[in-house]
């Protein structure tokens, strides 16, 4: 979160109209075209009949248009300040035919004329939204798997570079790749594969603190229309997408609304100042969310928030510029269409404007009610991670967001395995976190999570100690809430992000050619790999089969003397999670958590697959958190 | 918050089984009478039309009771398990004439009378509430000021000890000995007393780790109708209250209602099991205030939190019976209406059953529209604080308590003046709580503190550093809500808990006879004493003349640096608080402030008297907070 110097003039006003005036004279010498138009293709049948076409080429915006197609109207055509664009307002009668029909320019004698189709929407699957019975696996495309080293430099793209032995440039991963690993997923019992962005990131290298970086990150999209070459492409993401829903797993989108990269087609010809939020010299945001809750919050905090760029070479998107705003949510619903993308998870979530997010969820909930969308509002506190999603409080703005990403339990978990239990410490942050879920509309609709790209690895940040890694992968996938898993977790990829957050997105070993190591199978996994590993499967496995861990009602025990005690319960079925966060071995008398224990009086332990013949006590070992699946 | 072992018999209810068939079989032997009717008098021309009268003797429950008085209509006599109690539910009509009628009770030949007086309502001030623009003063009357050392002990009492050389008995303390103070609060710039409890605390000396101890603290009510006579009684309370009336000076009752002294008179005779909350054995409350806000909460929690003891000498009221409620209530209207009580501060407020604190708020709310009430709810986050009183959450009680003790700021300004600044940390503290205000219905009558009577005292927490001293005081009394200070912060009274409480309610020097110091006058305390004592003085008194730090709007902007800057404004005036936290003097840049400096461009130092000829840059010196006055 360090603020960066700004090599990139864009944000500058005096440099941007300086580039819009070059457009515009240069615009008139060159010769008229229609090279672009976003959407790229949409579809009839839509529940919104409304279609926004960002029409693009040298002096488009100076054509009056015209489009003759049984039920498509064209309503309105707007000019910007840049004369390369036309946005056009179209309807789409709900009988529309699919077909491609022609667009037509005319500008005095001059005339264009684009051809543009209109799908048929097909059946398959899409949308379908994850929920509590879920396991979430987080991939990075570029870390994971290469499968064709073909397409990991090209030429004629800004960076053309692709070096492993780089933790900066890109490493060559692909969607292809981690399509291959399917079963890998599979057998370890998750449900759901959350991607970081595959968009297009066309972006030269950056420099920061004298090294070269890439944006193998995927967080700068240059074509939002483009999935990057790189990583396969637009068929290769479908592809991913059908053979993940044929195995019955979903994928989750990583979308970016805040900013793009500097090298967006678009950034590079503006089609009006007010594209970008611009400032008088290069802002960066304050990255602190306080202004957005605090009832006595300064106006310049709030900006500064909002509207100050992320780093400067992802410039901001004005979202309250209405063709800006239509632009995304477009994009959005033209993925989901068209990939079948089933959840989605929004990048920097709360740098967004309010009324815009909320429109664009909207949108996407009104097209696909099944849906999930979370976003990333790297909060501290429950009250914050409340105003982002659907909650129980009447701060001045609503959110509609249905779900978000639990940073407050992240933090929480973090603490339980690294602190003495004390009054307000270790475990009992667990306990504090979950009872103030009375905020959010619906906890179960969060994502939780050990850790993701952007933090120190879980395995790292224990002291790399087995027991606390079982305690809380236990936590995570018997809690309330969607698990999601940080990929390489499962087999005990560590790191610190000191030198940098490449350090915390090392490729999996055995996913690249040439790799000495193959840890997706159990032979090239140490004995400790694997004994996590089949940790993490056995209690996904059992999870995926047990609804009184998705829907069943938590019921949790404040901790007293280190142990803390929680209940996943439903008509069916009742799992006692039992946690000895202490260093010594506990006795544990049952008779406190007798309305949870009625009807009970043997268990068996889920991840040993003993049984215990009696409840009245139960031992506990160290640092050792039980399942015990109860049984009369 | 130690558990402790039971020596009380009463809270096992086979014992108290036997008492009350005692009671039974011993009371047919014993000559019937009314020894006391509770309230032991009330007012015609209330706006609740309802009394009920505890009236309570040998047999009184065995009774028939007839009231024959112009107005008044007896509808109901309960009777309960104990047969000497009864309860008369009265109405009073709203012509009802002051005067004194007689209760007639008959049983066969037996009759029993008793007069009951009616008053006429006076006009004397009353409930006149506490609001932002007063500053509390809290007094431990047992250790401020002895006037009367005649009324130190009593003989026929159950604790017939004072000892000034011992912390933990009785020291002689009395009402007068603070109303003969009056002057001394009044210099300081404080508007309101807030006494700890001055009902009678009849209770024989407990043991706790080998030591006896005195109630001198006042929670432990034996009588709720009797002002402590070691304190002076009723009459000295209502002095006190009018003396300080004349003043212009409010008063704040420190009422109790989860529990009383287990030498309470009607717990050594008690009305029914059920007075109680009844154990099978002894049970101690978790002070874990979790359950009363978690949708997750085990039951069982919840029970001990609320129906556990406070502690084994403080029999746990049940306030589903609902005479005690009707007790409490009723007490409560006696107390403000009698005594002419300003305000209302709620001992444990978390403890009680909700719906019993809401009907008891509402009753003093509906008699006296003007009251302020604030209970201490000891809990760690915001969400917690905002649950015990009127917020803008949907939880699924709703609590109409006006204020609360802010505890959540109190650990901010603790955290603000004790940590490095960072992200999360130092004076981010105290912004990121501010921040959290939209859930409270008006933060503005929250009660601010910075130590109290059950704390490490405020100038030990903080090193006995003076800069920090005057910052955090400076935050006191520029913040939003109504502060208040501990009596003795303002010399510098210090001390930590450890070894015990006592050690941090110390007597004030000077308060009785044959102190050696007199820290009442400048010439009695040390330099250092006055630079503290002229620095709360010159602010509290500045504070009370700027209704722009009591109801002006707060705009706080996010620290930077360790800088954090804030501003309270109405329509009249600007006042600018800039703190710099770290150890260096800062050049403040206020161009990011230019939303509320716009208009001015000096400052008067309100603390300091120097005036600013420019406020483009400002110097603040290391560990400093700044009180500006703009000017335009």
């Amino acid at each position: 979160m360090k603020q960066h110097s700004f090599p990139f003039s864009l944000a500058k006003p005096l440099a941007l109209l300086v580039c819009i005036l070059l457009s515009l004279s240069g615009s008139a010498q060159q010769k008229a075209a229609i090279t672009r138009v976003d959407p790229t293709f949409w579809w009839v049948g839509m529940k919104d009949q409304n279609l926004q076409l960002l029409v693009y080429g040298p002096n488009a915006g100076t054509f009056r248009y015209s489009i003759d197609y049984p039920g498509v109207t064209l309503v309105k055509t707007h000019t910007v300040e840049n004369p390369n664009y036309a946005f056009l307002d179209l309807t789409l009668a709900p009988q529309t035919k699919a077909g491609t029909f022609t667009l037509t320019g005319r500008n005095g004698n001059q005339k264009l004329t684009r051809q543009y189709e209109l799908k048929a929407r097909t059946h398959e699957p899409k949308a379908q939204g994850v929920n509590t019975s879920d396991f979430i696996y987080l991939v990075l495309p570029d870390r994971f798997a290469n499968a064709d080293p073909k397409n990991d430099a090209f030429k004629n793209m800004a960076d053309t570079q692709a070096d492993r032995s780089n933790p900066f440039l890109r490493h060559g991963g692909d969607l292809k790749g981690i399509q291959n690993h399917l079963g890998y997923f599979e057998e370890l019992g998750a449900t759901a594969l959350w991607l970081n962005p595959i968009i297009e990131n066309d972006q030269p290298l950056t420099e920061e603190g004298g090294t070269q970086r890439s944006a193998y990150h995927g967080y700068a999209f240059t074509d939002h229309y483009q999935v990057d070459r790189r990583l396969g492409g637009n068929d290769a993401y479908k592809k991913l997408i059908q053979a993940a829903h044929t195995r019955g797993m979903k994928v989750v989108q990583d979308a970016v609304y805040n900013h793009v990269g500097s090298n967006h087609w678009f950034i590079k010809d503006l089609p009006s100042k007010d594209w970008l939020n611009q400032w008088p010299a290069y802002t960066n945001t304050s990255h602190k969310f306080q202004p957005t809750i605090d009832p006595h919050a300064a106006q310049a905090d709030y900006e500064v928030l909002r509207k100050g760029w992320f780093v400067p070479h992802m410039p901001d998107l004005n979202q309250n510029n209405p063709f800006v705003a239509n632009y995304l949510i477009q994009h959005a619903l033209w993925t989901v269409e068209h990939f079948g993308v089933d959840a989605w998870r929004i990048d920097t979530y709360l740098y967004n404007e309010d009324e815009f997010m909320n429109r664009c969820n909207q949108a996407l909930l009104n097209e696909y009610p099944t849906i999930h969308i979370f976003g990333e509002s790297w909060v501290n506190n429950v009250l914050a991670q409340a105003r982002f999603v659907q909650n129980t409080i009447n701060f001045p703005f609503k959110s509609n967001q249905p779900g978000t990403l639990d940073f407050v339990l992240f933090n929480a978990i973090n603490d339980a395995l690294n602190q003495n239990f004390g009054w307000d410490e270790g475990v009992s942050k667990i306990h504090q976190t979950l009872a103030q879920d009375a905020v959010y509309q619906d906890p179960m609709k969060l994502v939780t999570f050990l850790d993701n790209h952007d933090m120190n690895r879980y395995f790292s940040v224990i002291g790399e100690d087995l027991n606390k890694y079982k305690m809380g992968m236990t936590w995570l996938l018997t809690l309330r809430g969607i698990p999601s898993l940080y990929y390489g977790t499962e087999i005990l990829m560590k790191n610190f992000k000191d030198p940098s957050d490449a350090e915390v997105r090392k490729d999996f070993p055995g996913g690249f050619a040439g790799d000495k190591e193959n840890k997706f199978t159990a032979a090239g996994r140490t004995e400790r790999e694997n004994e996590a590993f089949n940790f993490v499967k056995k209690l996904a496995q059992y999870r995926k089969n047990t609804p009184a861990l998705h829907s069943g009602k938590l019921t949790q025990f404040v901790p007293q003397e280190g142990i803390y005690v929680y209940f996943r319960h439903d008509e069916k079925k009742t799992v006692m999670v039992a946690t000895n966060s202490t260093d010594k071995e506990a006795e544990l008398k049952t008779e406190r958590y007798k309305e949870r224990l009625q009807g009970f009086s043997k268990a068996r332990n889920v991840l040993t697959d003993q049984h215990l013949n009696t409840l009245t006590t139960i031992k506990i070992p160290a640092k050792t958190a039980l399942v015990l699946e109860l049984q009369p």
